[in-house]
């Protein structure tokens, strides 16, 4: 196992009915601004939950945060908390409002002269000294980013979308009512499972280093979400299925099932630019790069990926190599089972155009990524022609 | 699954060499008073080590923690603490080192006129409204204790060892370096898995709410255990194998496999009276009463131990009576695989007057526990009685 610091202080509410216990945790006297997306909130019951949670309290309002939310945006309600003096964020929304939040409030206590975007995202949080504390009422299983310290902001000057991470943005407080997800579109659900999916993925499956409790964790996470993902998808108001589901997502991403272990996190990295590039929901782009990525770096994988066939797939097949390679098809065909499409040309992409833009840009910024290094720009083309 | 809270801010470094960072995290103006046990520290070198991390910090000593820590001998650390004007507590040991120093945290703090043991300890922690922080170093995998918010704390006057719980208590920072493990004697290596697995055992076995992934997790840290366990006995300078252990111990008991679940902690419970009346080690006592507990109450528990069955154990069976019978079996197999002993007749104690006692004890103080409050005095003479 490798040596490891763990450090998470966000404290969860899960359950149905949790919002009404927002105020148990803000402090009557701060002025706080509520940040939302597109205003799906207002629809589904959500925003008036919130309102009547903190009735009496000094609440303003910022909606329009997009999913992959852009520093253009944020910007303007870093403009609003400097106006209004705000002390409190609340981010009512998925995991784009929530990271959106996170970057608004380092960036409102960033004193720099710097362009902030550079100076927080492009630094990975580096020059984060300060932040403004943030609650979240979290409302999409996807992200995982209601336990954790990161925030992935896009650039819409520059085509760009990148992470950060700083643990001065972790939410105090978090509140997850799974029953705020039956009226979710179907396409959310999916891209949500498969986002998981695939957190989980970057975190277990790269090369070992003897660490048998987090494999098994990681394992139980992807077993218990293809167990899962059917029920919702049939009844999407099946509260145990939907309350599972957001469990998984939320621990596929809080670093409970990373400690000690190597990460890859080359199929996000990946995937990003095709969302940068085409506009391909983070979800899709996801699917799209895994199966590709995994036959790619099957000599580094292939150990995790034969221990997966075995416990997730049931697949009793003792030649590594083509046990792995099961693996790797059977996630697709899950992938494909609960609807999502797993093909560039899928989204009308040429995969040709899509290979040659990222290694371009990859080698341009001595991209090299992967749990040793050597998924550079021209092995990014090679995975990405295939498509 | 079940609503619920969590909340876990301790922050862990978990490795070799992990306690050189101590100085990271405790301000230097802070006046420190390191608290430990019967001074293995001194033989092992950790003592050492932690000096030398402190090096310059104003840092004095409270050494004689007994296992089971005594109320009695706490408070001759509190008198202390107020005499000195100490800020900080540093505990460097086993769980029962750092059980002991988080009530005198709680206990320094208190300002009301009870008796400390009445107002923190029977209350359950209720009256804890302020505590010294506390840092850690761990050096015995069993309680988990270095990543939750209790404590068990024995009283020598009334022959009784009760817990509490406070958030107030939780440690700032846990320092877990596994190979200040290869050093302990057997036993206690020993003691420490059987109480992690049945930490995990009495928030996992109890009846299904619907919680899959949170199972598989506790049935993974199990097998984990089972797989780990005869390569740390074999030997005992295996990093990996001790690291392993080390952290399936923190795991089991710092609430990530709890959330949402029903919780039983009967075999606890009756175990601590065992401590209390024989001086039984906990472990020990857990391995004695477990077997015999989960026959008393298949009817409930039988669902999860047939899950259990098959999933450790690999035992094909589908009758559920059957299987949870068998698994029960290869517990205690397991068990004594390891060299623990699971009977009270291996430590001379007649089971009937063992019952008798407890039986005596839960029926003066009403209680009833279990995951469903109907362990009883009577039902607890039941299970003591094929001790």
């Amino acid at each position: 196992m490798n040596n490891f610091e763990f450090y998470g202080p966000t404290r969860v509410l899960f359950g149905k009915g949790m919002i009404s216990k927002l105020s148990d945790y803000i402090d009557k006297n701060q002025k706080i601004l509520m940040i939302y997306g597109g205003g799906s909130i207002k629809k589904n019951g959500v925003y008036d939950q919130v309102k009547k949670a903190l009735e009496g309290y000094n609440l303003l309002e910022f909606g329009g945060i997009e999913p992959n939310p852009k520093y253009e945006t944020c910007m303007k309600a870093v403009e609003l908390i400097k106006k209004e003096n705000i002390d409190f964020l609340l981010s009512v929304g998925g995991g784009s409002t929530l990271d959106g939040t996170k970057f608004i409030a380092a960036a409102a206590k960033y004193t720099g002269n710097e362009d902030p975007y550079d100076a927080i995202v492009r630094t990975d949080g580096k020059n984060v000294v300060d932040a403004l504390p943030i609650a979240d009422v979290i409302t999409l299983p996807a992200t995982g980013s209601e336990m954790n310290n990161g925030a992935v902001i896009s650039k819409l000057e520059t085509n760009e979308k990148l992470p950060f991470h700083s643990e001065k943005v972790f939410p105090k407080v978090s509140i997850i009512d799974p029953s705020v997800t039956f009226s979710l579109p179907e396409k959310q659900t999916i891209n949500g499972i498969v986002d998981t999916f695939v957190h989980t993925m970057e975190q277990y499956c790269t090369y070992d280093v003897n660490t048998p409790l987090q494999d098994l964790w990681s394992l139980g996470l992807l077993r218990t979400l293809i167990q899962e993902a059917p029920k919702v998808l049939k009844n999407p108001q099946d509260y145990d299925a939907r309350a599972n589901v957001f469990w998984c997502a939320t621990c596929g991403l809080n670093c409970w099932i990373a400690q000690g272990v190597v990460e890859d996190w080359s199929t996000h990295l990946i995937g990003h630019e095709l969302t940068a590039f085409y506009g391909i929901d983070h979800g899709q782009s996801l699917a799209i790069v895994l199966p590709r990525l995994l036959k790619n770096q099957l000599e580094t994988k292939k150990q995790k990926l034969a221990k997966l066939a075995k416990e997730v797939f049931n697949i009793q097949e003792s030649d590594e190599e083509k046990a792995a390679i099961l693996a790797i098809e059977k996630i697709e065909e899950f992938f494909n089972s609960i609807g999502m499409k797993t093909k560039l040309s899928d989204y009308n992409v040429e995969s040709l155009d899509a290979a040659e833009k990222v290694k371009d840009r990859f080698l341009k910024r001595g991209t090299k990524i992967g749990e040793k290094g050597i998924i550079d720009g021209n092995v990014a083309y090679d995975i990405l022609k295939n498509c």
